[in-house]
This record gives C-alpha cells, structure tokens and sequence, in this order.
C-alpha cells in the first residue's frame, strides 16, 4: 500500500540481502521510521514491543527472525532456541507458531551449509504467501460491502465499523478486515469507516492513519461508542481480525471485540471476522483452549499510583459471529463452515 | 466523603454566606483544586467544562447557580434568563431541568426582595435531599452486594464492575451507584470495584481515586475488558448511575454503558442502574425520546489531523437492566416498577 504515494510493505529485506526493515509502528501515526533488525534477538525485541504487530505480520516477522539465527549460526541448537525466543514473545496470536512450526520443519530438512539461504528463501515465501491470502480475502469481502451498498440503492456509503488495527500494517500489504475496505473503494463502491481507538494502545490511529493514506473516508470513536452508533443504524456491517480462531469458529481477537459482536448481534448489524487460515488454530476446540495475553499495565500510561488489569484479547463466541472471510471464500463460524472451507483439516 | 482524612462535600457556600466553592473535578485526581463561583455565568461555565459534573451534582449545581443570580438581579426576566443559560449547559442529565423548574416555581412564588435568601435556602434544601437520596439508594444497594458475598459463602470479596463515575464527586456525597459499595465495605462486606477507564474523559480515575481514598480495593481497565472479565467469572455484579432513565426503566448513561449491560445479559451478571427519582424523566416514554449530546471531538485528544465523532451518552434498553436502585428500593426497570414505587407519578 502507498505511504504519501509511495509503495511500502510492512517488512522487506534490505538490499544488502540480509538485514530486514520494518515499519515501527509505535512511532505511528506520528512519524514513519524504519527500523532494521540484524539478529534474532532485535526480531523477538521488536514482536514483544509490538513494534511489528497484527497476527499475519508477526508471523512473518518471527520467520525472518529464523532466518537471522540462521545466518548467525545454523545448527540445530540454534534453530532450536530461535524459535523458542520467538514463540515466547507474544502468546495468543497463533500465527507466530504456525509460521515458526512451518519453517522450522522446512528449515531441518537441510544440511546446516544451506539453511541461512533456506530460511530466507521460505521467509519470503511465508510473505508472499501473505499477501496473496489478504488479496483474497479482499476480493471475498468486497462482495460483501457491494451486496450492502446495493441492497441501499446506491443512496449513500456503506458504513463498516473496525475493532483494533486489522489492515496492510497488520499484515505484510492489504491487511485482513480492511483488505474489503480497500478493495471496495478502489472499485468505486463509496465505504465510510467507524475506527474504534482500541485502548490501551491505540490502534484505532493506525487504521485511521491507512485509511486516510489511501483516501478512505473514516471518524475515529472511543470503543465506548459503537453500541451506539449500531442501535442508530448509522452502521451497516462490522468487520474485524484475528489472532486465532478456534475449529468451532470462535474468535479471539482484541479486547472489546466481543462487546462489539453483542451490539452487532443486539441490533442486526452483520459481524465478519477477517481469518487467514494461517489464524486458525485447529487444534483448539474452542475458545476456551485460546490463551489471552495480559500485557504490562503501564500500556494505560497511569503510573503506579494506579491499580491496573491490562488483558489484550477476548473471545467472541462463534453464535455471534455471522460469518468468516477466509482466503477460500466466507464460510459460517463453525466448525462445518470451517472444514467446508478446509476439508484438508476437517 | 473523606479526602485524606478531611470531610468534603462537592459543593458548599462558602463561610461568606453566598459565594459557592466546588472541587474542580477537571483537576483531579492530580489536584485538589476548589473553585469558586461567584455569579451565575460562572456557574454555567462550571458545568458545560464539566469542572463540576455528575447528573445529581449538576442539579445541584444549577440551583446555586440560579441563586447567584437572584442575588444579583432578582427579578423575573433575571430569573429566566438565568435558567435558560443554566438548562443549556448540558443536554442529557434531566437532573439539571428538574432542579431549575422546581426552584424557578419556588423563586417566582415570593417578591423580588426576598428572592436571593429563598433561592439560597431552596438550593441548600436540594442539596440536603440528594444526600439523603444518595444515602438511602446505599442502603438498598448494600444488601445486594451483602446477598451476594452470603451466596458465595463469605469465601471472597465481591467484584463490582462499574462504568464512569456515578461516586460521590458525582453527586453531594455519597454517590448514586458507589453508595451500595460504601455502605458494604463500611458494613465490612468486602468488596474489589472493577473500574471502567471512561474514555475519553476518563471519570473512571476519578472512581479510583474516590474509592482509594476510602480504601475500597479497586482495579482500573480500559472499556474494553468488561465483556472478558463477565465471560471469566470476575464479576458479580454491576452497578453504574444514569444521567436521565425514560418511564419504562430505558436507562441513559454515559456511553458504554450499553456494551456492559449487553455483556451482562449474555453472561448472566445482575446489572443494576442507581437511579435517583430525579433522574426519572417522566415525560419521557422511553429511551428515544432522550438527547444524546455530542461533545466536542477536543476531548478525545488527536488534534486537527483526525476526523472524530464523540457521542457522551447511550441508552440502555429496559430488558437488559436487572434492577433500578431508587431512594425507595429496588424495582424492576420498567413502567410498572416504578410507578410501584412512585405512585404519585404513575
């Protein structure tokens, strides 16, 4: 996607054809600053400080922190305790352990000579992979937005309202929820956007910020406001992400999504959720085997004359959810609509 | 209430025998800062900056208000013109329009020369009633949180989750939905309060800070986390204020208040509104008929680059609210229970 007219992904590898830059999101919206990580341990620094974040992204992030390790020393030990290093940074995306266990089998296969090279190559292929799952799942969401605008008659914008930051930042282009947004609008389908600011950490302003590069119209609203704004009407269709989804179609997903889908579910407002499968977790049942990340209480920014709980996810029910937009299509949330879908994992 | 040991009210004459002082609640809880108000604009001002807010306060508030007026011009174009700039400060709250038609009627009724000593004393009379309503809306609620702890066996404290600040900087002293949390920790029921942040004013820190000034153990988190904390168990029982409840028991309080009594219907968490009858708008049938005011998009902090909506209100459909909290005991939220209880006015 463009920054000021200029094409950008998340993350790329330099032309010295080793170092990896990305975007620093915690200097978002403010400045754009490009971070450059040289070992696994600036990788695993930058996931856990959530200066790379989103779901598909840290996947991606944690692979090209493999295949730092494995340009610093590719033996079996430190395959071994990179991945260890980068599991551990943040616990309930399970993209960062899908791409890890992917590469990591990939990455063995070889003799320690060729793994550097290996690493870097599969890396690459993981993003790549990601942004054709996005594209994907745009062009799948954009049907959704257009059937809405023309269920309208064409009278005015379809208003979507987001949770968190579920767009190209989050992702390596595109994004996941925001990826129908763009594709929508760059068909000519007119699509105003409610930007939830997803305390504590304000990711909102991360949306608000792509959106407004590209030229989507958009109005941020503190997370208070969204149940509101659905019981006016003045929302059409909810559409978010994903840090892992269960087999039976539960989502975890930020914290506050789950309040979100009960106005949604409360007033008759459509609740997609935007799943890659590299977000699904199928070994989890339900929501219930999803562990939630609980994150320093200094992201409140109170101090500590403040007694603070800073849970960062939660899991909406999947009777809540009207559907999931997958990189094959939308499916029900369930484990049918699932395993339709995916039949390879059923 | 205490304040490092001192006895406060939120509002007092001073010993001058008319100027009004009020603790500016912008200020806190950085700052104890009293501000005095010695003219009837001043007093408006006070309440749209939202220096002194909270639905019982404000009422309060604009009946001194109309007292500094009528000491300074008493006469009738002075006392209307007075209670059209004091009813325009603040849209939702009907506290305030209850206060300036009841004391306008009182004020009118006497010649002019007497005006400023029976609005002083009418406004004492206003204050004096909402600290006994406040009082006695504890002492209802203390015995549901006291069922409580008795159903779980006494075997840990019981966890309020409450939204904004319905507390006693709210009100004169004591609080609307915080009074039941006193009286019980005073009572040595223990209690930990789950505290709503509140954006994008964050009252909620001025929960915090009142709660720990009592020393009622208490957790801060963003308006996120209430859906999760209900879905794991964490909460018992939430309690928040109104600044205007419809006949039929729809309950308008500050935004958010929605999502938690949806969460709490989904999860099976009593929900309760403490509702002062002069919260009650009688005139109003239900919910639809009360304004929600806009505020201005300064209050959310991005500056000029971000497009913002900042709605301050929502309704909280009857069906979702356990119970109604009144100066007369608990009532179900709808026609009928209250005007059990308020007969006069069914």
């Amino acid at each position: 996607m463009r920054i000021g007219g200029r094409a950008y992904r998340t993350i790329w590898v330099e032309s010295d054809g080793w170092s990896v830059s990305v975007i620093d999101q915690t200097a978002l919206p403010g400045r754009l600053t490009i971070l450059r990580l040289t070992n696994v341990d600036e990788a695993a620094q930058a996931i856990r400080e959530m200066r790379v974040r989103g779901a598909p992204l840290i996947g991606v992030a944690a692979g090209y922190g493999l295949a730092l390790a494995m340009r610093a020393d590719p033996s079996d030990a430190s395959l071994d305790q990179a991945a260890e290093l980068l599991a551990g940074t943040r616990p309930t995306a399970v993209n960062l352990r899908w791409a890890l266990e992917r590469m990591r089998g990939l990455i063995r296969a070889g003799p320690a000579p060729g793994r550097s090279a290996a690493a870097y190559r599969h890396a690459g292929e993981l993003a790549e992979e990601d942004v054709r799952v996005c594209a994907a799942i745009g062009g799948h969401g954009e049907r959704l937005i257009r059937d809405r605008w023309e269920a309208l008659g064409r009278a005015r914008p379809v208003n979507v309202l987001t949770h968190c930051n579920a767009g190209w930042l989050a992702a390596v282009d595109w994004g996941t929820a925001l990826a129908p947004v763009y594709r929508a609008h760059d068909a000519g389908v007119p699509v105003h956007v409610w930007v939830d600011e997803t305390r504590p950490r304000n990711q909102g302003l991360l949306t608000a910020w792509e959106l407004g590069q590209h030229g989507v119209p958009h109005t941020v609203v503190v997370d208070n406001a969204g149940g509101l704004l659905m019981r006016d009407g003045r929302v059409d269709l909810c559409l978010v992400g994903t840090d892992r989804t269960a087999r039976n179609g539960d989502v975890a997903n930020k914290i506050g999504t789950y309040l979100k889908a009960l106005a949604a579910s409360d007033t008759g407002v459509p609740f997609y959720a935007a799943v890659p499968s590299s977000s699904i977790d199928w070994s989890a049942d339900d929501g219930k085997a999803i562990p939630i990340e609980e994150r320093a209480a200094a992201e409140l920014g109170y101090g500590a004359g403040v007694s603070v709980a800073n849970p960062a996810f939660d899991v909406t029910p999947a009777r809540l959810v009207t559907g999931l937009l997958t990189e094959r299509g939308l499916c029900s949330a369930s484990a049918e609509g699932l395993s339709g879908l995916f039949p390879e994992r059923g």
